[in-house]
């Protein structure tokens, strides 16, 4: 490989800080949530349905909002559907399919749970950052998150 | 919660982003990683031990280099012993414990994965970035990865 293509010194330190936030810094988040019964990933599926008009998204939709791959969206979404936090529901005269519904018991779980989520992220990212780095952290993230998007085939922008 | 702590729209697109880089980006790394047997843990010991002098670290000191907590250290280091891609060794007249080498199956791995991983860090990250946006990248993430590396009672800076 052509030498100029390993990375620079600032390309491998955002790179290894970027590892550095993924592994230290995420399972953090997952231990607040877990004292909820929850896992990141039913956490961002609660958060995109209540965010949805009649806190119901089309699966494909749930699934491209929560970063869930469709073919495992069914098993992420078990656990919630089980314990009676989100409703399936089949869309009369709709022939695209089935919805999920955020229900009261889901709604009450994720506002009792998303001040101390919403904390942890601060603790975690924003609390060291000023405006500045804040919106070139959102630019730079936002471009890349959007190139992601776009090579799944969804037209939806990030935020 | 007072209102103000929710995330605010940029660091909500900061936040979210994050989000589909690490759950929609990551896992296409591991994906090329796996065609040479390794996990992105596992690369990231080969690395951490190949930029170390004598190609070798004290075992803490690999934990901290590669972000994998000290009580998961042995068993993610398993594999690579097992294959012979890392030794470990008792340092003589050291009482602070064993270190873990790179042996020259392990290099070998390691020189012919790395040109595949490093493009698709490229391609994940950097192709979308001009100097300026990686440069704010690496400093927003840099800070929050020194917070992150100081919690965890590390002097050492990433990068």
């Amino acid at each position: 490989m052509a030498e100029d293509r390993w990375l620079d010194d600032t390309e491998q330190r955002a790179w290894r800080a970027l590892l550095v936030v993924v592994n230290r810094g995420l399972p953090g988040l997952e231990r607040t949530l877990k004292r909820h019964d929850l896992l990141v990933v039913h956490y961002s599926m609660l958060v995109a349905l209540s965010e949805a008009p009649g806190r119901s998204l089309r699966l494909t939709d749930l699934a491209e909002a929560a970063n869930v791959s469709p073919s495992r969206l069914s098993h992420r979404l078990r656990l919630l559907i089980e314990r009676g936090d989100v409703a399936i529901e089949s869309v009369e005269g709709d022939a695209r399919g089935k919805t999920a519904v955020l229900t009261e018991t889901g709604h009450e779980r994720l506002i009792e749970v998303a001040p101390h989520h919403v904390e942890d992220v601060r603790r975690l990212v924003f609390d060291h950052l000023d405006e500045d780095e804040t919106a070139c952290l959102a630019a730079a993230l936002g471009k890349v998150a959007d190139v992601l998007c776009r090579r799944d085939g969804t037209t939806t922008d990030v935020g």
